[in-house]
């Protein structure tokens, strides 16, 4: 695999093996101190970022090497030239490109243009390092995958969800969407989810409500209702339609005792959400 | 100590420590040049720099490790999430957090919640490197720092005056800052100040006018006028205000003889002052 | 040469050295590895840029070192401090620096009162760097430089041709420019150029029409017709009074059967050009 466009090629064995290398990695860093030594990752940012900005350069300087970190605002992709002229030319300078960028088809654009592995930092519709780091994060805290059981709470038609459907099904873990119907998770990412789970034994529930997704749950699991694209007009009434989907003790309740609650971050609590009325306004939106 | 916020709990032999410190790093640097290997700055900007940013960055590379520049404006700090989760989150990634904020209690906000290191790079009440590196050349330039005179002459309530005033009654050095009954340091910092020169022997005056603060001054000490946050409106009228505190030949006189004068940067003369009628307009505004 | 702020200074032996010296770098990037280890370079964009940046950036982390991106919106030269002030502070930081700005008295000002080496990485005027890679990649291609023709078709009043003149003067190669009257490369760099050219027995020509200029070239060179600073409303006069300077394969029939095409890129290809009507648009603009 040259590129991490998306999970959709991943299996089980693709995520086990890059799950026991990685913690190679965190528990022997002096060995890799030097792997990337003279190495650089472009970094390119459409959406600003805080976590996976700072955990890549982070990551680059821990293997030795070097994250340049290039705003696309400064040179915005496909303007002044085309993407593939972006990708040919980037990638005879550096040594991987890393993008999150609005459009999925314009990380593949720069993936199949690059002479270099390309890697998803975000798009719209998939965000698969971050779930990937999260299956690394169950591993640790459940030490296993197979056979548990992921329940998202929310807006289903997210890239959060759309990966969690893939790198779930692929690597055994059962998942139930609780999610409003008109936030549905897209059907063609559903349908390669299913045939993912059908190989796996795990299975696969899309359903209009909280509680009975969240049942005997390992891990619940949130994002935010707000994300960069929604207007300020938009955010009230999607408070009033995400609302009965909110974790909180009493949702909790409904999954396994030792259930661990997980998020993407950032968490945008009650006190940081502007212009909502009071009555709108309530304890533990994550 | 973990943090470096403000001076306020920085004593004679802390000072002098970390100078002993910087000098054995400045004379041997191949002995410090990877003892940050690996490890990450991170350094969140809210105000522009140029000093700051190059120093800190320099300064991170010259100890082999490296420093991430993360402009504010892409992430800005509290709204998306918490200052908290902000400093959590960043201090699980980097190894430092350095930050220049407007508000000092914003960066004490960071430093109560990051596992890390958390460094002042500047606030509005505050700049405690600055004052540390400047006590660090009077150091060098005067061969002590006890006993000396430092004369502040300008806009008293400002970061700078503060941490002179903090810094240097830690230190010994007397101070004397000469500034216009509006632009007084704020009281609360004069009056720890005032305990911290009864333990170092040293004098602390406040003085409205510039001949009489500086008289007999090893150091004498100016500030820009024109902060970040003053509008064009105010800025003739300021200049107005502090032109009785123009440093320039005839005010040095009042000074010892081998007296030396400092100035933070940047420093804004007067062909580079715009919107200033020309009778406003005179030569040393430094 | 402590600085490069153009190529005006430079000779045959002198580009023959550095092509002799990157190439040794090229063959052996090991021995050089570690060169700058603990070096800064400071990078200062006026403009924005990808290939200039990210070039630098990544030559630094080869070389070990470091490059430090400061975006000039952030710290405007010439605004806060002078540009003198600027150069004089960062130089005790950095050790080398680069700066790509509008105006070439700009970088010659920092140049003059930086204590460490500075680098033109563009301006209005002049843009050494990229005609001393070009230069490079000419003797990668061709074997030699001396005795080779250059046809440069396009817009002549520009950094890109004006540093053609210059490089290709200096080292042997005889340049013919094809560009419309009012497109003329500046008077006072062609006469530079002679004088070069008389020097290194090449021959000069500036020629109002592309067959000609193309005539045996061995390598054909075009710019963008759309500098960053032409407006939307003059794009498509432009592309009226350039269309003539196509470089296509009608044009191509012109220079050698061995000839290379090159462009300094980005290249602005017509699905990407805005606001231009069907009739005016063609195939091949570069």
């Amino acid at each position: 695999m040259k590129n991490l466009a998306s999970l959709i090629d991943w299996n089980s064995e693709d995520i086990l093996d890059l799950i026991n290398h990685a913690s190679k990695i965190k528990k022997n860093p002096e060995d890799y101190s030097d792997i990337l030594k003279n190495k650089t990752m472009l970094m390119i940012f459409e959406k600003p970022s805080l976590r996976t900005r700072v955990s890549f350069e982070v990551a680059m300087t821990q293997l030795g090497g070097h994250g340049i970190f290039m705003d696309a605002k400064d040179a915005p992709l496909g303007e002044k030239e085309s993407i593939a002229d972006t990708a040919k030319a980037s990638s005879r300078y550096c040594d991987i490109i890393m993008a999150r960028l609005y459009k999925q088809e314009d990380i593949e654009e720069l993936a199949k243009n690059s002479s270099v592995p390309v890697i998803n930092g975000l798009t719209n519709t998939f965000h698969p390092c971050q779930i990937l780091s999260d299956l690394f994060t169950i591993k640790e805290k459940k030490n296993k995958l197979n056979g548990l059981k992921l329940s998202f709470v929310g807006d289903g038609n997210n890239n959060i969800t759309h990966d969690l459907l893939l790198g779930c099904s692929a690597a055994g873990i059962s998942i139930s969407v609780g999610c409003p119907k008109t936030l549905m998770p897209q059907k063609w990412i559903v349908d390669i989810a299913k045939q993912k789970s059908k190989i796996s034994n795990s299975k696969i529930e899309i359903l209009n409500g909280a509680e009975k997704a969240v049942k005997n749950a390992d891990i619940v699991y949130a994002d935010t209702w707000m994300s960069y694209h929604i207007s300020k007009k938009e955010k009230s009434q999607r408070i009033r339609l995400l609302k009965p989907y909110q974790v909180n003790k009493t949702l909790m309740a409904n999954a396994k005792k030792d259930a661990i609650f997980m998020n993407c971050l950032p968490a945008m609590r009650l006190q940081t959400i502007p212009n909502i009325s009071p009555e709108e306004v309530y304890r533990g939106i994550i």
